[in-house]
């Protein structure tokens, strides 16, 4: 079977080598000018939006996905009609509009924090003064790693926020109190069946995921039933085949729904070699139509996200427990460029681990 | 870094998923005509004794290592001109031929069975009747998956077997009454270190591997430091770098060795999803000089080998504990085309989920 990819940066390549032990050929559509993926499959060099970049891509294949979630939907809906396409390409239009996607939330009875579409300086002033602050000015589209976002603390710091951000369509959210980020990721297959894995804990510095402790300390079993709850909903609701990934806050006894990922996700890294199958076996499980794998944890797994610099992988490796991810990208201040799973047989052993990793991947970082 | 593979068969493909999230990027040199390695890196096609082809595939590389033992000797010596090679060529020297394979285990006080070396079926009559029958012949080169062997019940069946053997340099094996066939794999470092991963029990039918419980079941200490301290005095002998495999017979009390592996070995194939580091991680990690992962098994895993036809993935994920890892290579009788690892938290669980999955590929085979 021959897979194509949309999108060829880590996740696809990830994807790839879950996916070729299961005897699938894959081929990645990505603009470049790298693409991690291109070590594990064919390489299309172009555009989302190229018709003969997209002829290119889709001769022969028999089954498009993606691993990109700004991919143009119509791109997706183009695709359609030459060949299968999963997940459903709604999910993309429901995941690339901040404003659509808290709708999609509210309707299926998931909290989200209050929000405002804002298109002048008016309404920000007006959403500013009805959510009361602090509140967080977002883009509606194409946002990712903290980029297209401002806190604001006060109605003084609107204006600068305007400055930055206006010109595209934008949305000013409440800010969530919450007592800390958790996520949930999941597989529907194409029978239906659903698999979850453990809710995770998160930690973002400058909004990019940094750490990801699996499962998440202190879960209630009310909580992860309620937050497996939410993933079901989204994933009936839009007919969902793949994985799909749901950012929450977790505030007092509740769970807001942050932002969902119609793909793999940086949280479920962890279970490369945390779980029994990992989340891009189970993509690709899911939508090539085969059975999904268990989504058991085996021990504490903390996942380390390297950023901005690639660590010596010698020093990484000399570190106990440690498994090491490269996406051969070039180095750039800011930039995921691979993660460290780090397993212990308890959290405490984990911890520990994963905070060797922290102190050599710090002292790289420096103090960024 | 640039590695580069002699060979590109399913060992070649296993090595690249295991080596890329290292960052490395393959290139493998393979006559084909198909090359399962081509999913995960550059394929040279062309012969190992192809003065062009051995210029094409080295250049740019900063390391040659090989998954394929029979590559001539000359091919890995030439090539130390350009670039280091690892393991050391020796390897395969001692490795390519039965006499001198048996001669270097005995220097090294390692027991094997007795042996003639026949050049004439006259040779072969006094050599039967040194060591008695049963014996077996085997052709001192080339020979895998039970290919180039044949065994003599008595002096009535010299004149069939030299029939069909003689043009190739022989050697006669007296036949060891084996209680079972076991076979330990580790890794050398450069830096001299050495790693064991847990004896194996192997189950051979027609000459060809078809099932390995890892740990073996009843495994004294005594009979698990034999076994590692023969493969260190083998990896020592060699100044050997990268993963090592030997072929075992358990007799009595007593370890005889029946042959060596100067590679990754399908008897190491359990250790994907059922050690903490895989026999493949572990070679590349030996040559490229990155510390040596933790060989500790993770419950009982058995692995068992997909031989002649390709099962319907669906099926073999549709059982329970079940991995799958096809080599993407035109099915042909007896050709291996792929394994399953199952693995249970106990030997009975491992043993249960094993015999559906044989039941499931017996189905296939029929009664070949």
């Amino acid at each position: 079977m021959r897979v194509g990819v949309l999108g060829g940066g880590q996740l696809g390549r990830m994807l790839g080598l879950a996916g070729i032990p299961l005897g699938i050929r894959f081929r990645f559509l990505d603009p470049g000018p790298d693409a991690p993926a291109r070590q594990v499959g064919e390489w299309i060099r172009g555009g989302y939006g190229k018709l003969e970049a997209l002829e290119t891509f889709v001769s022969g294949l028999d089954l498009v996905t993606w691993e990109f979630e700004n991919v143009p939907v119509e791109t997706a809906q183009t695709l359609r009609d030459r060949v299968a396409v999963r997940p459903n390409p709604v999910a993309l239009e429901r995941a690339q509009d901040r404003k659509v996607e808290k709708q999609l939330f509210r309707s299926l009875g998931i909290p989200t924090a209050s929000f405002r579409t804002v298109d002048s300086r008016e309404e920000l002033l007006r959403a500013g003064a009805d959510l009361g602050f602090p509140a967080v000015l977002k883009t509606r589209r194409m946002g990712y790693d903290g980029k297209g976002q401002r806190l604001l603390q006060s109605a003084r710091d609107v204006d600068g926020a305007w400055a930055e951000l206006q010109g595209s369509p934008l949305i000013l959210e409440a800010f969530v109190p919450f007592r800390r980020e958790l996520s949930i990721v999941g597989a529907r297959g194409k029978d239906g069946k659903v698999v979850f894995y453990p809710l995770v804990e998160n930690r973002h510095r400058s909004g990019i995921l940094v750490r990801t402790e699996a499962p998440a300390p202190q879960v209630p079993s009310a909580l992860e039933e309620l937050a497996q709850s939410y993933l079901r909903r989204l994933m009936g609701e839009m007919e969902y085949v793949g994985v799909l990934a749901l950012e929450l806050f977790h505030v007092g006894d509740d769970l807001f729904a942050n932002e969902m990922a119609p793909r793999v996700h940086n949280s479920g890294h962890w279970t490369q070699d945390g779980a029994l199958t990992s989340q891009f076996e189970n993509h690709i499980r899911a939508v090539t139509g085969l059975p999904l794998g268990p989504t058991d944890p085996e021990g504490v797994t903390i996942m380390v996200n390297t950023i901005g610099r690639v660590p010596s992988p010698a020093a990484v490796l000399r570190l106990p427990g440690t498994h090491l991810h490269l996406y051969d990208k070039v180095p750039r201040p800011g930039r995921k460029l691979g993660h460290v799973n780090v397993r212990g047989a308890t959290r405490a052993d984990a911890r520990e681990r994963a905070r060797a990793v922290e102190e050599l991947l710090g002292d790289l970082e420096g103090h960024q």
